[in-house]
């Protein structure tokens, strides 16, 4: 950051901030470009830092122009994006986004340290964390790029897209009780086994999702009891991941799933006893900046696709804030979480192209002061 | 035994054997009743030695009258049935029959005590367990009682059932591979969920049982991978429990099972590799002393159903030496291997009944030196 002629410094939630501007012309806007520095244990080198080091490249590369802008660029590095340690995400996005929730902060690792302890020893400071909180008046924008970590685009043949909405998510837990008894000696007519009546909601859960626009459903999770192979399932539990990015929409296909469920257990003998696990709204992207994200990914020659992430992102905290935008940067097999992850670096410059054309429509929308067209 | 009125000792397998005969007519052939001394850990209490006890009973209660028979009546106490401690089912019956394998006595149990041993250490002779085996041409009948361990006589709201046959038993393991992802990323039309297919699977395995008269079929264990609520599941494997009377019915079955497991694997693009564990044949009960176990059954005043068992029983290795006879006891929820196993003190009594009919009509049947009329 400091080679590309940035002013940094560490925020009391552990962001590390860069910030550039025309020297001559200290602006009081900012558009703020970031992603989060932190990964999962044993994954890949581009979940987040692609974002960061777009960001840091961008000013780099604008800072050797002539062009002015009427605002600063901040870029940051996220100190806490996926949440393993404390199983908390996106520390770092909310305290920017000042909704970060000081409970937090008593919590303890598997270690038994406290997140204020883990947050001072980084160089963080706990007890002035509200301080991190930028004013969403003077935020011009946020935009973050970041890989794909799914298969639309390389399925497309696209090297990027707009994202205009982060799927809202429900998790649920279901048990489904049956009646255990021996495989050889219990007839067919005689059963009440878990494992069927878990299998026929799993393909419903599959059909309900494939004739949804725009869902994901996934039972990813089965736990069958006994589990021996001459015993008839007596017990199923499983656990069901269902996205999209209407609410509404989400919490009608829940219901209904549900409803399907109970029926098929009704008529099974088998009960379905669902709980809620995990519900997280879906987080709208701003209309306008999705716009000029797609016109800046046609800029830069590329047929300007728009995706619902699946994936939550910082972005989903911020644009709480302040007017976000998001772009998708195409990765092999749609594989993250993994240090197979990988990304063309074609691909990382068409995304660093759309993101100069984003600043410079950004800044011919923002300010009558912007001249962008120097070089 | 001793105190019925029986001669005991145990044989080189460790079998005990009871020998009750008419001290004034010694008889050289003799009517075997059987079944085994050893339960699985935590089972109940009639598996296995409610037959033993109702042969002691039986005995017992001839030894009170007149009748003569033209056979000794041997009441066997098999030594191990369940195959706990070896993995090695039948080791009492199949010495008695003449088919045991002698490389079973260098197998270990979970101690690293050997078979050999462990039957030394109880008082049988490994070196000479090929003198357990009994002459066939001296055997007139075996006749096991046993527990149902299954819930069709009490559905059928009858105490008793005559066995035709020990169901035949494939035991397959089958692993269906896909491709993994994130639950939120990688929408519908693009998934090779292990998961979906193989619930697909599970319910034509439940169709097709239940179509097939006679047939049971369980999936009773499933494995996937990586079994977390985000991912799509990669990899499932499954294990598949198929059991039917006729051989040729199951040996079709199977291979009609796997053709539709390739067949929906092909369709969605998941590898289906099915592999046989184990193979076990039916066993036929002996057509004529089935018959006259059901005329006995009738005698007793029970409607007289004939089950096809689909548990195994020493009844199926005796039933390949000898001609041999099964008789079912209802049990309680069909529920075995467990401590709830429970039966009715009027159902025992009507076996008891059934058993001493088939005692007589046996000894009608066989000698002409019978008189089974006395008292």
């Amino acid at each position: 950051m400091q080679a590309a002629g940035m002013r940094c410094r560490m925020d009391a939630a552990g962001n590390l901030i860069g910030r550039w501007e025309d020297e001559h012309q200290p602006a009081e806007a900012v558009l703020i470009i970031g992603s989060h520095l932190d990964t999962v244990p044993d994954g890949g080198r581009y979940d987040g830092m692609l974002g960061v080091l777009l960001g840091v490249a961008l000013v780099e590369a604008i800072s050797r122009t002539e062009a002015k802008y009427p605002f600063a660029i901040e870029i940051v590095g996220f100190s806490e994006e996926e949440g393993v340690r404390y199983a908390a995400p996106y520390i770092g996005s909310k305290a920017m986004a000042g909704r970060f929730d000081r409970e937090l902060l008593d919590r303890v690792d598997d270690q038994g340290i406290t997140l204020a302890d883990a947050l001072r020893a980084f160089g963080g400071s706990p007890q002035s964390i509200d301080s991190a909180a930028v004013d969403p008046a003077r935020v011009v924008a946020y935009l973050e790029a970041h890989l794909e970590q799914g298969p639309v685009l390389q399925d497309e043949g696209l090297p990027l897209a707009a994202v205009s909405a982060i799927a809202g998510q429900t998790r649920l837990e279901v048990r489904l009780a049956g009646g255990g008894g021996h495989a050889g000696t219990t007839p067919m007519n005689l059963r009440r086994d878990a494992l069927t009546a878990a299998a026929e909601w799993i393909l419903q859960v599959e059909d309900f999702a494939r004739e949804s626009i725009g869902m994901v459903a996934t039972v990813g999770v089965v736990e069958v009891s006994p589990n021996v192979s001459n015993v008839i399932p007596g017990e199923v539990r499983l656990r069901l991941d269902l996205r999209h990015a209407d609410d509404a929409d989400r919490s009608r296909a829940v219901a209904e799933l549900c409803r399907m469920g109970l029926e098929l257990g009704a008529r099974r003998h088998v009960s379905f006893e669902p709980r809620t696990l995990h519900v997280q709204d879906a987080a709208l992207m701003d209309t306008a900046m999705t716009r000029m994200l797609q016109e800046s990914v046609a800029d830069a020659g590329v047929r300007p696709l728009t995706l619902i992430s699946g994936a939550g992102h910082d972005a989903a905290v911020m644009a709480g804030h302040c007017p976000s935008g998001m772009l998708f940067v195409r990765c092999r097999d749609g594989v993250s979480h993994h240090p197979n992850e990988s990304v063309e670096c074609a691909d990382v410059v068409l995304a660093l192209t759309a993101m100069w054309h984003f600043v410079r429509r950004l800044a011919l929308r923002t300010g009558a002061r912007a001249d962008v067209t120097g070089r």
